[in-house]
This record gives C-alpha cells, structure tokens and sequence, in this order.
C-alpha cells in the first residue's frame, strides 16, 4: 500500500455478510468505508450466508480469502450475539486482514491459514461516533474497516487477543482398511455437494485419489474421477473440486436435489 | 470533488432501482455512467425493491444516503409510470444528490433531510442521444448521473422543481395516556418487523423508551430491550433498531415469518 | 488505456457467470483480477444466469456490451463443459473484448456486433500457476482478464480461433400477407416477454411498427403502443422495449405469471 495525495489508499475491502441485498444495510456499511478511504475498492464476496449461520460464512471466508490481493481487509458479519459482550477481533492471516465478531468466524481459516497477528477492537477512536447496539457492522467494523485500509495498524485498535472462538466442525473417521467416513459441509449454488475429505488427507497425489468407489449415504456415486463432464449429462460423478475437497455432483444438475442430500449427508471413500 | 488529469473526478454513484440483479437493465446503467465518468466508484444500494414498490424504494433511500459521503449521487429507479409525463429529478439534500424520477420516491428523504436544490431534469445535452421509451434509467438518469459526479451543477439539467410528489404515509396515533399505536413500515432480510415509531418522537433519551411494553396487534412482545440476545434464542425482542426506530424481531429467528406480521401490522406502546 | 505508475490500469472488467452470489466462487475471480489489475473497475453484469443456460448468458451478454465503455472486457462464465477439450476464447468486438468458453455465449454477439479479433487463449503465461479441473473462471478466464485490461494484446494468448460455436436460435416465420410469427425468448426480472421479433426486422421506423396487432398465443394484446402506461393498471401491452425487440408485458403487473407464458411461447403480428 502506498499512500496517494488526496486522502485515501488503493486497497481492496471485501465485504461477507448474511445481510442480504435488499436493504440498507450493506449499503451503509460501504458508505461509512468510502466516507473514511475514498479511494478503496469494494468488493462483495457474499451477502448471502443463512442468516445467523456463523460456520457457512466461516467456510466462504476461506475458500475466499488466498485468492485475493495482500493487504486486502476482509470484513466479516454473520453476528447473531451483536450488541452483547462478545468481542470483535481485527487479525492478520496470510498478509490479510480479517475483522469479525468472535463468534466462530474464523473457524476454518485459524485452522488453515498462518495467524500473524490478532487483536481485539476497543479503541473509540476508529469507531462512528454513535453506536447503535444492533448493527456493528455498520457503527464499528466497517469504520474499522476503512482505517485498516488506509494503514492503521493493528495494534492501535486494541490489546491482543489471548483466544479466538472455534467451533466444532466434522471430523473424518479412518477404518482400518484405509476407508474414509466424512459427510457433506457445504451446498452451493449449482447443488454441488461440498465435503470435509480434502485431497491434502488422502495419502499422496491427486492420482492416487482417482479411481477410488465413492458412496453418498447408501448411495454408489463411482469412482473419483476428474471433471464433470466425465460422465453423462444428468448422472452423478465424485471428484476433487476446486475447494480441493471431494465433491459431489451431477453432470449438468443439482446434486443436492436429485440425490436429496445435504450438510450432514455421510460421505464414503474406499481405500 | 477534485478534478483529476484523465477526465473522471473520483466520486461515488450510489444505484437503488427495482430492477433485480438478473437481467442487464443495472448493468447497462452502470456502462453508461462508466463512459461518462471512468474514474467513479460505483455502488449498488440495492436492485432489489420489489417490482414498483416505491415506497419501499423511498424507505432504503432514506435509510443509506445519511451514510455516505457528501457529494455521493444517488440514482433511484422505481419507476412504473416510465414513458409518462412524469417528471425527473434532480434533488441535494444534505449535501448528496439524488436523481429519481417525481413519483413520490423522495417522501421520507424530503420529511427528514435538508432540501438545498430541486432541479426537473429535462437538459437532452446530458441525456443519451436515443432515449428508449422504457428505460430511463439507461438512457436519462444514468448519463446524467455520470455528468454530475463529475461535477456538473444542478441548474444546468433543468429549471427549477415548484414541487416534489410525496406519497401518503402512515401516522401514529396518540392517546390521552401517552400510548403510542403506529404500524410495522418495513420488514427487513431477516425477518424483523421495522415500525414508524421513531426513537425521536418518544418524549427523551433512550433511557425513558426502555421498559414501555410493546403489543403487535394482539400479541404481547415485551418491554423495549437494549439488543437482540436480552432475550432467549427464538423468543421475541422489541427494540430500537438502527434505523433508530421501534423494531421487532425474534433473537436468532424470523419474526416475520413466526409472528406472521408484516406491513400494516399494528404495533402499540404504553405509557 | 494510459498506463499510470503503481502497476495497472484503470479499466472496466465486467463479469457475467452463472455462479449465484451466495458462494465464493465469482468472489475469488474478482480476487485474481485484483492480483494482476489492482487499479481495475470490477462491474457484476449478473451471476445469475440459470445454471448453465448458456443461451440465456448470450443474450445477456449482447443486451450489455455496447452500452459499456470502448476496452472493457466481459468475462463470461457459463460453462457446464469445463474440464473437457472445449475451448477458450478471447474475442474482441465493437472495440471491447470478450473472454469466454467457445459453447454458444457469442451466439448473439457474433450475430449482431463486429468482429475484430479471436484467438484461442493457450497461453499457460497468463493463467493461475495450477489449474483446477472444475473452475477455470478462477484459473484461467479470471487471470487472462487482469493481463488484457492491463494492456496484454490478444495475440499473445494463443493462435487466432478459425470458428466459433454459434447456437441454434429461433427464427422468424414471414407470411406473405406481410404477418410476422415469432416467439418469447426471454423473460426478465418484472414477468416482461421479451420476443425474438427486433425492430430492425420491420419494414421502417418505430411508427410503422405502431398500431400492428399483436397475438401471444391465442391471446389478442392489441395494438404496438408506446410505453407500459399506455393502457389501464393490470392491462396487457405490446411495445418495442429497451431492447429494441417487440415486448409484451403487463401495465404495473408481472406478464409471464398472469399470461402463463414463457420461453418460447408463440407470438403472432399482424401486417
């Protein structure tokens, strides 16, 4: 980042939230950004998580966040205790910066990600002067937000944070025989079904994945194969995704539809 | 605003329409303001009011633009008589600029803001140089909002406005006691009931609101509590939002939906 | 393009996928292009394209472009063979650039606009350094559009493209009494039937076409008229819309639920 003349830096905050699109409150947070850095880039990863549904945002923040520039500000609100003495940490991961409620946000990147710093936000000074007992994001992370982006550094906003909230996520089962019991942990969009068996489990290279029998509750899905398209329009196909976890889809359908299956759904891999 | 060598000024066009986000009618709004000004930062409020609901669309204007910087314009299309007499305007309350068309999207702004210039657009030398019968939005607000976030002045677009159309609005009602019967205005993404009685018309502070019991229609909601979480998971809370009005929600629940209230519902406070 | 002095340029890059907005799939696109381009104007054309309805991002994408600015690159991502030998290419028409899978999304581009350039895009310099099977959005469209807006000439992605997959899409039926047989070929946000019958396609200006009866089905619409407003609240109307294609929508109302019609429905015009 390097400081510009008229008052602002080139930097990018991105935005995930579960406030949806159709009211003011994205709005206004990108409003009281621009009105401290003028000169920011916003972008939205997502408005969309499930209201209150702290682990799906967990999961898109780090399927998000390596792609993006460093120095970007991830500001993230899924916050269903806002206003009580939960606290609101501003951390540094990988080069970016992530500020969220202490909620179990942070999940999955404190798991994968490299933590380089982390504090916990209390300094009135890069606050809204007002603040509202429902709507931080607006009245304090998004403010927060805009001073990180212009270089505020971390440890002006608060004294380190000596803990961060996980939550419990699924855990793989491994049988003796080398099979692996995981299940589903994310849905998108097209109905793919997103699972918590990461290639980086299975021993060794991608090759060694492919060909083994998948099983989708009772269901045979096949062997792990490479694209969609590997099998025909309207069959099921496993594969390792673009999460790099095993995923399972239909080719050219909606997985979690047809195979009326979900978050939760057990997934099981041969050896 | 400060005029910078490559032909743009660095300023925010803020976009509120009914348009969804599927089809290219906000995306070719946002062309058109990017041949005009190429160095603005665009953002959408929200396309999302529902289809000619210009109440709606007056309640998020009214709701965002207090957030964002001064100089910020506004583009707000809600426009189910496009093609009309209708007029357009171009209006600066408190210091940031709303183009809209005079159909009655201003009413909330034009009861709680500043009223600095009110202009009819009707200057053809801003507009494009083919205007669709259909699309305004395109072909007269977007460019136009293009040539004033790169400084163009009002009283270039067009003589004077000698009124603005306001829709009516729903009143409280006063009793003799000091209670207060309003309605629920709005129901937002999650579900929360947002009524018209405003923290600013109880007589003081916050402190004298908290603890006056709140009924929607029939249903005992409670005293006015501080936040969500004063009460436990899936019961329901009334507070004030931030929005700075009554609200009523359902802590980590859907009011809505769980109370089955929505616009129009009434909401009554004692003494 | 001018090239300023922190490594990018300012330019539009416009994305147009069928990946929702509620995972982080169209986010870590714009994260990639933030990477090579930090001084780039991301714009979200839409990302709601029916899941892998490529006709549908066509059409889109053909409404959208010329009204963007000259330089602007479009990546489209609609791409239900990704992974297989299908094609990438890099297109550029009417002074923008188009960067798309070769499965029918320039189906309506290649019809109507002019073609100045193609190439297959091969050229591993420009994509993300491992490739995924299942999203070359992120690891190949995303990237090789952060280098073009930064000035990358198209020859230097890869040889010129010597076809491109165009669609079958309806066709008109001429009578000879001079009637026209069309049909609805795209539904937007508001129920409004956009029809295959374009303006252009009728013998002289907008007057002619005015007056000729229109039929949806078996369903009399009346008259070509002007604008919605033109007939009573809940009345059907025909028009030629922003599009400058033949329209039929209903005055404040939503067309395709009350008429029960859709893609493909019969539209009928008298001489």
């Amino acid at each position: 980042m390097i400081a510009e003349g008229t008052g602002g830096f080139m930097s990018t905050v991105a935005l995930l939230t579960d406030f949806g699109t159709r009211d003011h409150y994205a709005a206004t947070m990108k409003g009281m950004i621009l009105q401290i850095n003028p000169k920011v880039t916003l972008v939205d990863v997502t408005h969309e998580i499930a209201p209150q549904h702290v682990l799906e945002g967990a999961f898109v923040l780090r399927q998000t966040l390596p792609f993006f520039p460093v120095e970007t500000v991830f500001v993230v609100v899924v916050d269903p205790t806002v206003g009580t003495s939960r606290r609101i940490l501003a951390a540094r991961y990988n080069n970016r910066f992530v500020l969220a409620p202490d909620n179990g946000l942070l999940t999955f990147l404190h798991r994968d990600a490299q933590l380089q710093e982390i504090r916990v936000v209390e300094n009135r000074q890069f606050m809204a002067a007002t603040l509202s007992a429902t709507f931080h994001g607006r009245d304090i992370l998004a403010p927060v937000a805009g001073h990180v982006s212009r270089g505020t550094a971390l440890d002006r906003l608060g004294p380190p944070a000596d803990r961060v909230e996980v939550l419990d996520i699924p855990r793989l089962q491994w049988s003796r025989d080398g099979s692996i019991t995981g299940q589903v942990i994310y849905v998108d969009h097209f109905g793919n079904l997103i699972t918590n068996i990461a290639e980086a489990d299975l021993s060794g290279p991608r090759l060694q994945v492919r060909g083994r029998e998948v099983m989708l509750g009772d269901r045979r899905i096949g062997p792990v194969r490479i694209t969609y398209a590997d099998v025909p329009r309207g069959e099921p196909v496993a594969l390792i995704g673009s999460t790099c976890m095993l995923e399972i889809a239909i080719n050219a359908g909606n997985a979690a539809h047809t195979l009326q299956a979900g978050c939760g759904t057990r997934v099981h891999m041969t050896p």
